[in-house]
């Protein structure tokens, strides 16, 4: 890095600010996917004055800036792909307010998510929206890609809680979105313009979150399945029985067979496994709930039903539900997780496409996810050593992005486009759409300097 | 207009689609609130394309086209203050699918609320929010306006559950936005910019609807309050007791004795009424919300409390709450209905505030609103007639606005800004928001010849 700039970052972070040593440049050059590429250097800005010079900065000298939080993400939002300068808001983690009877909260973005549900725990009250990376993750993060998680179809993913947003524009002016009111319609949506833009459109340097009373009451239901067809048809009964589960997930027949033979556990063989959670205040009213549930899985010949109403029974369901990730990754050196989601009849359709797609090219995976929402994770694992596997991995996610846009589907329901899909955009984007997200990069980021290269826009 | 225009128009739409005949004129300078101007001409498209066809010939001969749907605003949004061609999309009114395991509804802007939870309701089937104008207003307007209504709190408001659209871009290009995915985050989020855009960045011509089992059980709840300061404590109280009720609604003094006084309604004297609906799927589930909803009345010394389970007994506590709105306008021969939302906690103040202010100035006024999301709706009589009368009802809402702002509020809860509060929206927002919502218009519209003047944008 250019040694003026390099003293210029300093000046503005301090010294104990700023890195330019390798070991923190191979740290910053991944996130959780398989894209890498180092950057020049980072640094931890503590204040939003902070973060403004430095946007400043690198619009006057012409350098990359790519906001950073927990680098969970699973598209590689958070990757230098372009060099310049990783800026790791992990220092801007101050709970600024909790405000229960407003029914907000106001966090900085690197807040880590475990950390605000656990402030929020005492009050009854949560942030609906939960990442599977809840433990190490950051609000900023979530808020970059509008993440889901298990409980979208009844509560929506990050977008449905932000409220309002502080904004540090490319040109490092500071923009205030929204408001501390559950309802606005005064001005554009400002705010919801900069949820799931991964870091392409500003610094989010101050988020107001809506919070929900957390629910008191759950049961549990699992279901097994002879036939996906069945599996399916329970899926969309579910959504169609007059109730929404806070939970609907599914797992495929792999996914069974890599917990049986992998991960050691006693599983009964099956072509599917659906669990589904109903939450409520009163026992009744989830009981009322998880009955509806149990005659569609009767209806639509599960082989085996179970329901738990006790907090021990239920954990003893969701630790194989959560096994399935770390358990598939160990079948090879490395993986990819997809996130595609069709309109939700389309499930059963989408579980026997990819199958047979990845079967098509000889490598080991599982398909699990948000049936409730049509959100699955296709999880395909490969040896990127051998560069024939590594080709034909990606040629099968190829394929998969192709079926998911054809069956009127999205390449991400909840990570994001980040390096990943870029190449895919045009699959479901046509020019119009895409000339318009370009022509707002250009609004925001004349001169691209903040996370450049990512979600295929062309500036 | 312009002959050549003139002929042009009837080219795209044909003779009975185009309109310059005054009685049209004067019929389309109006919508529901007091602002007024007429258009040139009047089209009633049919399709997407001509729609297109139009917005192209507009940017040519650079007339402003003015989207318009019933007409029910409040702010005059749908108001022509530049003159040019008003577009009534009326005719695209049908309900293109309702695909219920697909948890949606496809719709064109001029469907008609009333008639689309007709359809959705033999599929036990709903969409949440609840305009007031519901039995006339159409999707498209709700979609322009981001329209709530008084489930707000539990529910959220119109963008909560807009999946994606189709919009005629103010350059004749057509835009596909979202999916009919429950969950996307592939891209800008361009659907959400558009909702609440008030008809000034395109022609919205197909909308994607989630929707909403709709609940089977409901509790109702009226508690009278001899201090105003005890039904604020109630509201706050009740938001924070765990549970989140459908309705919470308050009305204040002025309203109660509006109704006694004008609509000949039996209610003895109070400070404030709060009205409350739980509702879920069972019995048991709504009466243990209305148990803690009761709870908290009493510790906030209700001097009153009522609750139904009935149909029926319910139908005759919401009457009264549905009437307030026609009983005050009745007052006077105009009137000015506010729509300003606060921090939930502030409540009280505003309430407080308002009729300081409008005492103040010697106007009949009424307050009332949906209190669990801090939206209240103010209502000032006064008499067109007289100069100085409608001077005060101006010097009135103008000190509101201020007092909102003051609270950390927002001008507008759910009509939107139109032409009622353009001259306001400096108060909420600083200038780095205002320009860049001027930059937005510009990227979208530049000749700005889609709804001109509205939002108070300087394009």
């Amino acid at each position: 890095m250019d040694r003026g700039i390099k003293e210029a970052l300093i000046d503005i972070v301090g010294p104990d600010g700023f890195t330019d040593q390798l070991i923190d440049r191979v740290a910053y050059s991944y996130d959780a996917s398989d894209n890498d590429h180092r950057p020049e250097a980072a640094v931890w800005p503590a204040t939003t004055e902070q973060i403004s010079r430095i946007l400043i900065l690198a619009n006057e000298a012409g350098f990359p800036v790519i906001p950073r939080g927990a680098g969970t993400g699973l598209a590689g939002s958070a990757v230098p792909i372009c060099g310049g300068l990783v800026m790791d808001l992990c220092r801007m983690n101050r709970i600024v307010d909790i405000r229960i009877p407003d029914r907000l909260a106001v966090v900085q973005p690197g807040v880590v998510y475990a950390d605000l549900q656990k402030a929020l725990s005492p009050h009854g009250f949560f942030f609906p929206p939960d990442p599977a990376s809840g433990k190490a993750c950051t609000i900023g993060g979530n808020v970059a890609t509008n993440a889901g998680g298990i409980r979208g179809a009844k509560y929506g993913v990050t977008r449905d809680y932000v409220l309002g947003l502080e904004v540090v524009l490319p040109d490092g002016r500071i923009l205030r979105t929204g408001s501390s009111c559950m309802k606005s319609v005064s001005g554009y949506d400002l705010t919801r313009l900069f949820v799931g833009s991964e870091g392409t459109l500003g610094v989010v340097t101050e988020i107001i979150l809506k919070i929900n009373p957390r629910p008191t009451a759950f049961s549990t239901g699992l279901a097994r399945f002879a036939r996906l067809e069945d599996a399916g048809r329970a899926v969309t009964g579910i959504m169609h029985s007059g109730i929404i589960p806070s939970v609907l997930e599914i797992l495929d027949e792999n996914t069974i067979k890599v917990l049986r033979e992998h991960g050691g556990m006693d599983i009964p063989e099956a072509m599917a496994i659906i669990l589904v959670e109903t939450d409520g205040y009163t026992e009744a009213e989830t009981a009322y709930q998880m009955d509806k549930v149990v005659s569609v899985f009767e209806k639509n010949h599960a082989t085996h039903i179970q329901t738990v109403d006790t907090a021990q029974g239920a954990e003893a369901l969701w630790s194989t539900r959560r096994s399935v990730s770390s358990v598939a990754a160990q079948l090879r050196s490395n993986n990819v997780s997809e996130d595609v989601a069709v309109p939700i009849s389309r499930v059963p359709d989408l579980l026997t496409g990819i199958s047979a797609i990845v079967r098509n090219y000889r490598l080991p995976f599982v398909i699990f996810g948000h049936a409730g929402d049509g959100n699955l994770h296709p999880k395909i694992m490969y040896d990127a050593a051998d560069p024939d596997q590594a080709r034909r991995a990606g040629a099968a996610v190829d394929e998969i992005f192709r079926l998911t846009c054809r069956l009127g589907g999205t390449l991400t329901g909840e990570h994001g486009i980040g390096l990943s899909k870029a190449p895919f955009m045009r699959l479901e984007h046509d020019p119009v759409a895409m000339d318009v997200m370009a022509g707002i990069k250009r609004l925001f980021d004349s001169n691209n300097i903040l996370n450049p290269g990512k979600m295929g826009l062309t500036v």
